[in-house]
């Protein structure tokens, strides 16, 4: 990974920590269930922010050096893996 | 696209065509809202079967050759492109 | 169903079948597999909006029915599995 | 929320932390991209779970007790609002 790619992957990973924190106490403190799920959700759009951040280095870096080195065919199968475990 | 990849995509079409044309006669013969959502599931997830099959062939052809002819700027904002709007 | 649902549910899937019309015409000429691609997540959120409808509908009418009438196990159950589908 | 809901759902949190903390080592370490999006989807998942467990207790308490109480109108908009919250 492109160390540039890393330092923001991690910020981003803090965001999710804390925010997870958050949902942490909105239980402990029996918060109205509908606004729990809605923090939830929003953590679960935050780590697909991450994934696009992350899919994005593995592509300009990793598919397009596997293919210029012949190995398409481990870079075609892996992103077909990723896509059909992300729709999961 | 190769040719087989269009056959079996053109299947998958009529498939999914028929199984809305289900949905239609559930709408108009006022079924339970219930068993009519489940088929309507049924129907979203075929349309990501064909999706994988579509994608499948894409990369395998044309992701491939954009790289080794140095177009990996395009073949790779069009996957981010792909990606983003799947998750939508 | 109300009669209002209805009429609304088959105008949306009119438009769902002409969307897919269109994917069928761009697959048979051969089209470029991203723009393809990028019909059928169209298809999907169309499909994605019949859907909210008719969950709507049957909250409005259904779910209040069933648990005024003491059948509040039969309502949760099916939403939880109308839930569950929805994400797979 | 009923309490064996909430302990639930910290046991279900603790679990998501974790993995999480994972997720960063593997990060700070430069694994592969792919390595790491497969636990970030896993993580995904585990919030899933963890929403479909809220969503049950509120479900079974608060939508049924709103419907009891004659507050049909809020129970089933903020349904609405999470279906439609959940799939963004």
């Amino acid at each position: 990974m492109q160390e540039i790619t890393t330092k923001e992957a991690l910020k981003r990973l803090n965001y999710i920590e804390g925010h997870l924190g958050g949902v942490r106490r909105m239980i402990e403190l029996d918060t109205y269930c509908v606004d729990v799920l809605k923090q939830t959700y929003a953590v679960r759009r935050a780590i697909e922010k991450l994934e696009a951040l992350l899919l994005d280095g593995h592509l300009h870096t990793c598919v397009v050096e596997h293919v210029r080195q012949g190995r398409e065919e481990q870079a075609v199968s892996e992103l077909l893996e990723l896509y059909e475990l992300a729709g999961k």
